[in-house]
């Protein structure tokens, strides 16, 4: 259905699970907010200078300023299901592709993006330029500073906004200064069972971070996953901020660690909720991704304790992503109904957990 | 634990799964409730009384009048743990054994038994003599005619209380006349999923056939287990409350069969049900009985429906019997704690669901 050329594997690096403490931290993203001196915020801009300000940045993708092989994918380009695939790699958002039912997306949104790197842009969202790097594990010193690298090519080329009090100019002022947002995708299913939780997020909000769900601002968690970020944006150099965020983001990791080593040594109740949750997973004939990801919360605090010795931290991501509705239509080749769509998903979901191997089968075909 | 010679393999054959519908009705029952002439109903006896009445039916045990190798086991020599075993095997009632948390039970209670007959009779229960038979599926015909037998033989020593107008003299009036009450253990889940089964009960009321949970009167029912038994015992001959009762209970089984059909038609929701039920079962580490019951007629449904290909719906009656906490408590060789129980209870579906031979031998050590 996609395009492979369009698409292709674009966002899937983080899933390789090989960055530190990967079986808690799923991801560390980076992004930088930027915008065009020159130019009016996006909320302000008309069709023509959206695609002045889209036209600027493909001029850049054969430069020498970028990495090589860069790669512009114009949203009005794509088909809606080529956008929904962007959406599940997490490498746009929703303002970006614009309505995905059909409606089409407003003129220049795009995204810059590389194959070979967890590093991309996109353009003509809340602000001229939104700079991301995704990573696999608690690495936000690494994506910054890959993140940094791509800022500093385009910044090069790009004359942006820049003001010596305030700093980066951004849509909304929370954004000014740095323009940075670290945010990791944690897994704290241990912490959620013994109910420190709500301690924990608060303590967090204290020192700077607010929490979400896996969906974006104001989703409820799912399976576990908390999504944490950096609130300040302005007033502490970049580096100052990355240190900070990780540093916090590792002590949530060792609460959660130290939580796990609680509930198992008070006897077999949490083995028994792994179990239950593989169980499932082998077993189901319909899996709604709620469901799924519920249950994959399970199987990775087994797989993170040894309990389960399959499958690996890896396969489970990959799950996570392929099992999603655009990523299954793909590997099917056509739209699904919801129906067939739960069936779809039980079915990967089966035989990548009997043979780990096959959970990249359908990346491999896109 | 328990005296092997004591209990032995009593109140098994039924699990052999070999009666016709077995895979729907589990067991057939029936019974017949006697008194003795000569002396008050149970309710009005006193020690010494209950006593003469059970010497007298331990004076029969060798006799020619009953088959051979009967066996009496006094209640008041067996252990509580005995007792609960002969509770689990639904050969002897709450009544019978007193309690079982080690208060003595009743002088004279006893139940006579044979190691190779599904025949039995409690002895100074409600009634002097209840006689049953217990066996594999709806075979009510079979289960009167042998029961029949053994009242036959017994009546032929033992002079009963019998008038020419009533029928048997028994304790409580609602039993006079045949003293029969027939009943089976039903598993009705897809009558229970399209909601029909209130429908069918109120159905069955009017034939004359009253339903309740598998713990016995008033309980609530579990894993879509119905116990269906005869009200009436007056007014008809034996032979026709047994052929109305098994006419009944096959119409029942006709409507669940069509039921099932219905559902396995209506798409994929019944074979996740099964395969979710038989994926908590084979990996699961804490169970309760009650969880049991319910997961237990998942995999039973499927096997029924060959969704699933094992076990044999014999393994899946052994573990119902086997996984009880007396018998748990038996193959550990000592008093488990209730969490124990749990782990053992799991242990032991796991292993008897990954080699469906291995769920007989616990029966084999007892």
């Amino acid at each position: 259905m996609t395009d492979p050329e369009a698409v292709g594997g674009l966002g899937l690096r983080w899933l390789e699970a090989d960055g530190p403490d990967a079986d808690i931290v799923l991801s560390t993203r980076v992004r930088l907010a930027r915008n065009l001196q020159g130019h009016r915020f996006a909320s302000r801009t008309d069709m023509d200078e959206r695609r002045r300000i889209c036209d600027g940045v493909a001029r850049l993708v054969d430069s020498s300023s970028l990495p090589g092989g860069a790669r512009l994918l114009a949203m009005e380009g794509l088909e809606a299901h080529s956008r929904r695939i962007l959406l599940e790699r997490r490498l746009v958002s929703h303002d970006l592709v614009g309505r995905v039912d059909g409606a089409e997306p407003a003129a220049g949104a795009a995204l810059l993006a590389w194959p070979d790197a967890p590093v991309s842009a996109m353009v003509n969202e809340e602000d001229h330029l939104r700079l991301q790097c995704l990573v696999s594990g608690l690495s936000a010193v690494d994506a910054w500073s890959l993140v940094d690298r791509l800022d500093v090519g385009l910044g090069s080329e790009l004359p942006l906004a820049f003001h010596h009090d305030f700093g980066y100019l951004t849509s909304c002022p929370t954004n000014a200064g740095t323009g940075l947002r670290a945010s990791a995708l944690v897994h704290l299913p241990a912490l959620v069972l013994t109910k420190e939780i709500g301690r924990v997020l608060e303590g967090l909000d204290r020192l700077g971070l607010t929490h979400r769900g896996v969906e974006g601002e104001g989703s409820r968690f799912t399976g576990n996953f908390f999504q944490l970020s950096n609130q300040t944006t302005l007033g502490r150099s970049e580096e100052d901020l990355i240190e900070h965020f990780g540093r916090t983001v590792d002590s949530v990791v060792e609460k959660e660690r130290e939580a796990r080593q609680v509930l198992l040594n008070a006897g077999p109740r949490m083995e028994d909720l792994i179990w239950r949750a593989y169980g499932l997973l082998r077993h189901a004939r319909l899996l709604d991704y709620r469901d799924l990801s519920e249950l994959l919360s399970g199987v990775r605090l087994g797989v993170s304790l040894g309990v389960l010795k399959a499958p690996a931290i890896g396969s489970l991501n990959r799950m996570m992503v392929f099992a999603q509705a655009a990523h299954l239509d793909e590997a099917a080749g056509r739209a699904l109904s919801a129906e067939e769509r739960r069936c779809h998903r039980a079915e990967y979901v089966r035989a990548a957990l009997r043979d780990p191997g096959e959970a990249s089968t359908s990346d491999a075909a896109l």
